[in-house]
């Protein structure tokens, strides 16, 4: 049980946040930092001393230091990079999603399994969340009996910048951007079921410029499981009240909902406006502990040898659904999977 | 602005609890009753003192004491008893749905058209429930700007006496059933939009019995509207906490939600449970209040020979949606409008 | 059973209320109104078409149609009005409280005690209500145990025109004109234990004129009951969000809490304020079913000559404790009862 | 900005959480822990490997490579442990209540004054509660306006091993060990007002062995501050639904709550129960994040060469309103300050 020395591997915004859960990581030493892009090393030479930084991806895999990397990077780029630090020996966390087609995800798992002693995990943050880990164990201890429908969203505060819109072009869409963590939790709190059909729509509400890559600011969709189960599943890039990730499980004897009302802290506010309480404002305010978790778990699933908690087959199987979405989104008919 | 004079037709569970109702509307005295069943006439002659009771429904068209009809009849009857009844010059208030088929509606419209003194109302009672005006009346206002994305849900407590099994072969299915509410909330709260395209799909969780109809316990449902608006729907018989109506309208400045949580009261209980309420348990529980305004809204419509709230447009756009749904939701194909 | 003829007494902005509700009081006929005030006469003139009016209450005694008073008057005035209609053989309602001080209450419950045919209920409207009417069900049936400790407050909205300010002199205080109603509470939900000591303070936060007349806009009080019951008080004049009536109990096994967030109704709304629901306004907004049933409950007390709900010995123990808090108010002193 | 060499005294339930918080604080270094209690060393061999144990007290004082102290011990071991500290030139964190009477208090504020340059923070930690800092920040950008009330709670879980109750010799009773912590939140929120008056009374609902010791499981109390303002205590040891701490501060143009039914996380549940949370259990629960960021602040005070953010004056105000209100309760007399 020695440490694990990791490479960061990108360093926007949300690359800096698990740069600094990684330096609190119990059993894990972040000894280096990469990133084409001079001004995230230079934030990183202040922020995060005494690593190595470099500039280039190859680089970090020929340090004989760095026992794993942690891929905070453009979609496009994760099956290479991936499978690039499985041949060099690194574990690998990355950013959900795994890739934005089926093959790329093939390949990597195919890579994968050529090296059994290196773990892989995608960063399917939700699944380290306090609620939905409490919402996880009810369902498996049959609290609530036999779940048969879930409903699930990822509301994002409207952002007037229109950062995701420039975004657009290369982040897959909206379905496969945001919904991709609300199919893994499907897929997850439903028990792992064989996808058989899905159907999706969407709208803009307020960025038309969306539509230039056949994308939306809101899209809701439906997905039909062998066994009958169904889910349910709505994004937004347009709310005024904050970010609001929720979740409902439907079940046989009761229903489990996580995160309805996405209440910033336990303040709440009696005054003209009413009774009201103050909300997260972004994914990350919303799952800040998650994301501290998520990163131990790495690091504990490779210091004890433990099989990954997030497979490389969950990650396809969203992509893969994520993907039927979309082809419905665009073609208004049903894809049968 | 004379006292108007009503016979009730139907004296099931809920005609009985108009029948109440009627007792006490304002400018209203129910003066007849009608219903095939013996034990119902036997009820009425008991609850319902100092009233005309009708087996046949002819004999109250006839009665020139009755100046309008409440029909709480099935709805395989409504088309042709409305028509009859605008034919003797009565007045109708008729329950929802208007019917199973765009036929029969039109039917009922074509005739209605040549009564024009005669009012004509559907008993979509969300639309007098005093929290759903208080968003429409908030909408209207444009406080949370343009609406672009409403979903709504009818939930059932799960019945295990299977009432609506034995009642899916008359009742049209789910959609037409249930979610013809949601609907009719859809195009009033959206501003009338034109209905564009239609998926749905279901389960049955509870109760398989349902299939031999085609119908489902569960349905969820999406919905194009011309201009880009969208809802979605949910509908459901399987409820472990009671009767959840539910329905959020998202708008480009913010989002009104009617109903979650149905609480039955203000009282709230902490124990080992939890904190927690408890729930309505039926729709009734739930709309109590606005089935006495409802009745209120229809006596004054006709004492004060003001437009109905609720027209036969309405009652047939909401036919014609919900019957695309369920076409979709049998074909597994989109169905457009 | 025939139907009990009420004249009603004050036409302020609660005994137009009660008029209002009278009328629509099942077994009720509301036959006369009384009010020294010419305008309040007026607007019975117009409201309520087709009953007798009066100027004199002296008359309305005389007035041999007349089966019952409901007096909504001055407090100063209660205690002698109740015992002349007592003496005219009506049956009376009383809007709370019955007296400022105990003596009034006794001389009030002796000549009840020689008219035992006739009814005398006080408007403790809160015991009418459903929620508390649902707690003290589950108090009753032993679903939380045995109650210990009760708090209840009564909180009304600031009202900048300082209404209450200018009835201070008359109202005999903050305690006994809002904390009248918790005390019955307390009295009525922890099973009219015999109280024992108390003590009390307050503070102006907005209305420094209130200190002339020894009052104040908020104040606190704390109760104990022989047996070792508890009870803490708080009425305030100045809240910002509306009108919240609040009752906690706590009990060996669970708490009961009635009114936390008073919901204006079922709508909730999400913007940049966070999410919140409106309130309530004012007391009569919260209870205004609770008024339409504490009089139909009247009505049924006389024609089914059943035993008052709400006793004089009730009115007169919250009279009683209602004074010992003004006095440990203005003293600082605890007092013994 | 050197490391902060730190021993951890008193390793019982709470110190152990201490112990392991102050491993993960930045800039600090846990190298000591004192108990003795040799199955707390023990405890200490295994779980704290690396640190040297001591046995005695004036050992640890006596250890150069001991830069601060952090007092987990019994309060009646307080003063003096603080006292000494200083003398050796120990920077000391000390758990609430400071003392349990006022000459102790000023002892230690004298001896601290001869040592300016070394730190003493008293361990209120709602201070450092994310929630409450939000609280204090409204109050202090006045977002709702002058605050005229304080309420604030303490409710524990009911223990049924009654540890409390064989606690209860030595923690000076309910007010000084559970209210000094609603004590501080009211001088903290309200601006450090005078104390003018207190009352108090208090019930045994479940564990009448207190009497014993003139203790109570529920105790309620009032506290008049120089100005106006008020505060209401309320501590109880037996709620059934879990660890309940609340603030209401309310305030001339709105009201703030911290802590309204104490949620354990985001799920609800919705089953034939209504619909519910669970509850956090014990006061580490809900507090959990509060204690790592207090050790940080007092690390960091170390540090940067702060003021303290919790003075001993603060705790000294503390201790003597608790003191009063005790006397008060037993006493059944105002207790002016």
């Amino acid at each position: 049980m020695t440490t694990v020395r990791i490479a960061i591997v990108g360093l926007g915004r949300l690359g800096r946040r698990h740069a600094a859960n990684l330096q609190q990581t119990h059993g894990a030493q972040l000894v280096a930092a990469c990133s084409p892009v001079a001004e995230e090393r230079d934030w990183a030479a202040t922020a995060l001393p005494g690593i190595t930084l470099y500039q280039d991806y190859d680089a970090v895999l020929q340090d004989s230091n760095v026992d794993a990397v942690f891929l905070v990077t453009p979609t496009s780029l994760h099956a290479e990079q991936i499978i690039a630090a499985l041949k060099a020996g690194k574990h690998v966390f990355c950013e959900k999603p795994l890739a934005l087609n089926v093959e790329d995800c093939l390949a990597v798992e195919e890579e994968a399994a050529r090296h059994p002693q290196l773990k892989v995990m995608i960063g399917f943050v939700r699944r380290f969340d306090a609620s939905y880990r409490d919402a996880a164990d009810k369902l498996a201890a049959g609290s609530v009996g036999r779940p048969y429908l879930l409903r699930s969203q990822t509301c994002d505060r409207n952002d007037e910048s229109g950062f995701f819109v420039r975004f657009s072009a290369s982040s897959g869409g909206i379905f496969m951007d945001c919904s991709i963590h609300d199919i893994d939790l499907a897929r997850w709190l439903l028990g792992n079921p064989q996808p058989k059909r899905v159907w999706a729509t969407g709208t803009n509400a307020l960025h038309p410029a969306l539509a230039e890559h056949q994308d939306v600011d809101n899209g809701v969709a439906m997905c039909e499981f062998e066994g009958g189960q169904l889910a349910c599943f709505y994004a937004s890039r347009t709310q005024a009240h904050g970010h609001e990730t929720l979740t409902e499980i439907f079940a046989t004897e009761g229903r489990l909902t996580v995160g309805a009302n996405p209440r910033a802290n336990r303040v709440e506010i009696s005054d003209a406006h009413g009774v009201r309480n103050e909300c997260v404002q972004d994914f990350y305010q919303r799952f800040a502990e998650a994301f501290v978790t998520e990163a131990q778990v790495f690091v504990d699933t490779i210091r004890e040898n433990r099989p990954s908690p997030v497979t490389l087959a969950d990650a396809r199987e969203a992509t893969r659904i994520g993907l039927a979405i979309t082809q419905a989104f665009r073609s208004g008919e049903a894809v049968s999977l």
